[in-house]
């Protein structure tokens, strides 16, 4: 037993709430200071924390459980109200940021490459890398301002599924050119599939879940195990049966069980799971991730206009989007800012890219500054085009 | 990253809480179901999990929020007032079973010793290992059914708390005689030491603390994360700086924060924690701890007699002890039965005798089976003797 495990815990969740607290008193989002303790922690400043296998898997854990709450939280007619506008968002959400990503990269050549269809293919990838949206930061910033069960949250979560799902199938449809052995149809059987299972799934469960508590007059923690538990499984069938993201499962899940009678009950208890332990831990372990590379004058340009074009496409693809389903401007704006975050989900992309070999090494830096920058940026831009009036929440 | 983790978790929230279930139907505790659960998954039966280092970190994590619990639910005027009372039953709590272990190991000679100064050692070393109390299954029972602030309840944990020092003594001295380098007073100086830093930091995080929280007139999450943040630094402390186990800091933190007038915000919050996530985890990885070796007739026999030894001398000791300082008979009774559980304690200290060639690998399996029985009998005991009326806690 390694006891550094409970001083670094310890310095997870003082830090991340004293400086959360410090942002609120400037009006941000307090996730923006759980994410800045984790990059002053951890190897990109002063080096006194590593990501471990346990903050990992605290993390893996943390963001199910984030993924689960904001399912819970969800008003399903209302989710179900905006599902076409949710598609038509993640559609343009995901084909303008790839086109932005390959002119820039095409026209650039950062790497200096020779071979022009290589050329193309490698900056087609940068393109699938921005097409990645990671959610789980805006919804942390809803949470916190009350906004997360809005016309425009509930689009934005829509978006996020969907986008999750084209981002799969753009990934599987660049590897088709680089390697030999994958399969197209595989890929999009697995993906009707596990619409069809959720559906099915979903609707058995629901109607057990809600016989089961209807058959008690009180609240009991069994409750609490169950939907836990049901969560958990969820998650796990959706990354290894169906290869979709594990937090996918978790949102549907929490989406099953907000139809349930106990929502109210579940929806507190999960939330002080993920506040005292798992969430913290979650934001700490993203900027934990961040190592800096040397890099040249050109790379650093590369990567001041690729971040760049990575809020400004995404914001454009989305705000329009969401035009064209007749959101007023100012939900527009506040759609375009929900999906900006790339986090976690672009960096699994770029690994998958180096070992398929249409990664070049250089662009690594330039990638982890987008998810940085989108990152931190996502919960301002977000507090700006959301707020109004205040609204104060007990923190 | 390994999905598998998900499932893991998911089999053992549900089973252990439908095993509590179970058995909470035939009037048991819960916890008896939990620990049998890991039972019933791990090596020693099914097999289908096995502890990894993820679950024995959550379930030192568990233990840790547990006792800290437990010291926010103390009234700490009863714990003062009980103070003298706990000395005398852990002080006839460490020799009476001292005692009966050294005796029975001893005139049985298990493993045929031939060198009589080292057949008293090893017999002796024996007796040490029955010391050891494990308390945090007797304050999960105890919280089940609403007694942990009672009289007994808390003379069970002060005197479990000074168990831990004495075990430390009785270790360090056997030690001496088998090791060379063990310096006495050194210990000494730690457990001193330790208690003088208990009181100083004690009392001025109390003050702090009470200073902080009255300049707030709403509750705030803060609250939990500081005081979270303090158990966690004092169970580090208490390991490392003095040696002493990790839980008796914590419960020291929680015995810290029950004065200040926010106690029940963070017991609330404390045990929803620890019963959706880590306390299940904790109470699951006992049983997944449990392998049985292959044993002779003679090993048998001596497991079943140690085992009725250790629950003997355990309860007949605390049970004297409670008795001189005027405890009714019937407290005699739950202050002994709640000291009997060995637990994980009595395991560390036969790893550490083993080390130092106090241990011959045959006594293994006997101290195995002895932490067994006693960890799954203690609830039950405890269950009978503290029942009167029924008093039902959702659950």
């Amino acid at each position: 037993m390694d006891y550094t495990l409970l001083l670094n815990i310890a310095m997870i969740l003082f830090s991340t709430k004293l400086l959360g607290l410090i942002f609120q008193r400037f009006n941000m989002p307090q996730v923006v200071g759980a994410l800045l303790a984790g990059l002053v922690l951890g190897p990109a400043m002063l080096n006194v924390l590593q990501e471990d296998e346990f903050i990992s898997m605290i993390s893996e854990l943390g963001v199910i459980v984030l993924m689960f709450s904001a399912g819970l939280e969800t008003d399903i007619k209302e989710f179900k109200k905006t599902g076409l506008a949710s598609l038509v968002i993640a559609v343009l959400g995901v084909l303008v940021p790839l086109l932005g990503g390959f002119c820039l990269t095409y026209f650039m050549n950062p790497v200096a490459e020779n071979d022009d269809s290589m050329a193309m293919l490698k900056s087609m990838f940068v393109g699938v890398i921005l097409t990645a949206t990671s959610v789980s930061i805006t919804v942390e910033t809803l949470k916190e301002m009350g906004k997360l069960n809005s016309k425009a949250g509930n689009a934005i979560l829509g978006a996020a599924i969907i986008d999750d799902v084209l981002g799969i199938v753009a990934l599987t449809i660049i590897s088709s050119f680089a390697v030999e052995d994958v399969d197209m149809v595989m890929v999009m059987l697995k993906i009707v599939g596990f619409f069809a299972f959720a559906i099915v799934v979903g609707f058995l469960c629901f109607k057990l879940f809600s016989f089961y508590m209807n058959h008690y007059k009180k609240d009991y923690r069994r409750f609490v195990m169950w939907a836990f538990t049901f969560c958990l499984i969820m998650a796990w069938i959706s990354e290894i049966l169906f290869s979709v993201a594990d937090i996918t499962g978790a949102y549907i899940a929490g989406l099953i069980m907000s139809s349930t009678n106990r929502k109210e009950y579940l929806a507190v208890r999960f939330n002080t799971l993920s506040y005292m332990l798992l969430s913290p831990i979650f934001f700490a372990s993203i900027g934990l991730k961040v190592v800096l590379p040397k890099m040249s004058a050109g790379i650093i340009i590369f990567s001041v206009l690729l971040t760049v074009i990575a809020i400004l496409t995404k914001m454009a693809g989305c705000g329009v989007g969401a035009k064209l389903c007749r959101f007023s401007n100012r939900e527009c704006l506040q759609i375009g800012a929900g999906m900006i975050s790339r986090g976690e989900v672009a960096l699994i992309v770029a690994d998958k890219g180096a070992q398929m070999g249409l990664m070049d090494s250089e662009i690594f830096a330039p990638v982890v500054i987008v998810v940085i920058v989108t990152t931190i940026i996502a919960p301002v831009i977000l507090k700006v085009v959301f707020s109004e009036r205040k609204k104060a929440v007990s923190q």
